[in-house]
């Protein structure tokens, strides 16, 4: 069964056949995040903080670490990411005791991080890109660690699912020459929006049984790829990953956090109730009002597509007895907190149906 | 490509490979629903009336038709089933021009209701069984008709995928011997709860592929038997069925509607709220309380099941540019629902984290 082992300082993930699914959380990344990018490059933590926190909460067991801020002080991502990388590495490291996956474009970068990480990180990525093969894969070697490696090369990204899979089959190969074993490749066979691409799904799911079968590799994938530019984005993305874990997927690089009921939408609701001649209190706890009106909590929590994870760890045989999803399913009630907001979420939340 | 064609006196619902998944709506079955046997020994249909109009607006394809009731006054099926499927087929057809099928173990209620159906329905069932087949597949070739057959036998349900494999492969042949094509056998492969079979997904998933690619048969299963005994089953239920068609699955016997919000629940969420200090008009539509308070709806609705399934669809390449999917979610909103409902299920429901 093949296994590729991920470490921190003294916890230890395993992306395998044989494994609960690896969820290697996205958020601490500044790309698409401006306001996220403009507290990196003035020192502001505070953020990275709470989502290294709010991701292993919510499940996550790897943690991806991308500092790709372009400073507004200085446009040279040579100069200012690896100084970054090291710093967040450090801190989330320092925070929570996970493996962690050091992701970036800039090679000085991945060489802070893979420097700054302690145990045994995931490197985040390579490519079929020649130049890329020649900057990352020594680095692999070098630090001995996996690697994601992504189905593309200097042609782009082909729509043609047989050519991914040759470049992945290039990458392994050419990883081969190396020292690296296929055990440290973990291949992004790519996702398209199946809403711009009718075949995305079934491309996914018949390139990751070859992966699995004919490479022996593990795989992984930007899971929310494929539910871009959709209405109900989180419905598509619940049943594509049971999916492709049915096909032999094995992890996915994923928000595993539920967007927080923030003050607006606790406004809005307010509204709402207004209108159908309901009287909320003023001084109504925040989290009261968002449990008790099944809109969700005012706090990170997990994801349904945490749920749909479990639901599919357990179907594929790697949740032994159910424990996990039993465990799982336990209604939630946090210390302190109100029992009807406690009450109010079990009747409006997950377990309103079961 | 494989397809059954299953006929109303108008519309056509074909089970295949290269279409939507089909839902074959398990409600109208006195099977374990003692208020409706009571209900169908004294002539009152108001039930299946209900569960017929329900089905087909949460999206069944085909709606199965039991009429097994142990009658008080008289203790032979044999006498009583006969007339009652005629019965219930006939009120059925004649409420909802929908594709039917015809569910019994009584020989003499397959006839009644292959008699009275109009169309093409689907026959269910037949097993390996020697008395079923000799039963059956004569009823089969005389109305050619397609039949869910099931992979059990004489000695029973194995527990060996291989066993069951090879019991679907007999009846196959089987049907065979009497000039019915397996493009009109749509096998079930038997469902364990995955609580008690820690393997039963993973054999399920494997058998409809081998059903589908060494027999070339469709394949159908009772879905929710695979959550049996666990929490939040419709968790594992929106997993397993999305699982399951990425396996190749073209069809479940399940229950499409989800459970309507009823006067116990509405009365708990009105303790819960008057617990949290908040004041609910004595006089509000019930219906606006479900909805404003993510309960969901006094009103049948589609079960999330379907989400996944539609999402699956999709997924699957079985939904034109996403046409069914992007229609399904948009915002229901019912004739003279009060605003402040609509908006209120939209922010509870199932668009929340949308």
């Amino acid at each position: 069964m093949t296994q590729t082992v991920v470490e921190s300082k003294t916890k230890t993930a395993i992306i395998g056949f044989d494994q609960p699914f690896c969820v290697i959380g996205e958020r601490i990344n500044p790309t698409g995040r401006r306001k996220l990018a403009a507290e990196l490059e003035a020192g502001d933590f505070s953020t990275v903080e709470k989502d290294a926190v709010a991701q292993a909460a919510a499940g996550a067991t790897i943690l991806d670490i991308n500092a790709g801020v372009v400073y507004n002080s200085n446009p040279n991502p040579n100069e200012t990411e690896p100084p970054l990388m090291r710093k967040v590495v450090e801190l989330v490291q320092g925070l929570v005791d996970m493996p962690l996956c050091i992701d970036s474009s800039v090679s000085g970068a991945l060489q802070a991080g893979l420097e700054a990480a302690e145990g045994r990180p995931l490197l985040n990525s390579v490519t079929g890109e020649e130049e890329k093969l020649e900057m990352v894969l020594p680095l692999v070697k070098k630090y001995n660690v996996p690697v994601v490696a992504i189905s593309n090369d200097d042609t782009g990204i082909s729509e043609d699912p047989d050519v991914r899979f040759e470049v992945a089959k290039k990458i392994v190969q050419r990883a081969a020459d190396f020292g690296i074993p296929a055990n440290d490749i973990v291949v992004d066979p790519l996702v398209m929006p199946v809403g711009a691409m009718a075949t995305a799904g079934l491309q996914v799911f018949a390139l990751v049984r070859r992966l699995r079968e004919e490479l022996g590799v593990n795989t992984t994938c930007g899971a929310s790829n494929i539910s871009f530019g959709l209405p109900n984005r989180h419905g598509i993305n619940n049943a594509f990953l049971p999916m492709a874990m049915a096909a032999g997927m094995t992890s996915a690089i994923m928000n595993p956090v539920a967007l927080p009921i923030g003050p607006k939408k606790l406004d809005e609701k307010r509204a709402e109730l207004a209108a159908a001649g309901i009287i909320v209190p003023d001084d109504i706890d925040p989290e009261v009002l968002a449990n008790i009106t099944g809109m969700g909590s005012t706090q990170p929590r997990a994801g349904k597509e945490m749920e749909a994870i479990r639901a599919a760890n357990f179907l594929t045989n790697n949740d032994p007895h159910g424990a996990n999803w039993i465990q799982f399913n336990k209604p939630p009630v946090k210390a302190g907190e109100a029992e009807a907001g406690a009450r109010g979420r079990r009747a409006g939340g997950r377990r309103r149906r079961a």
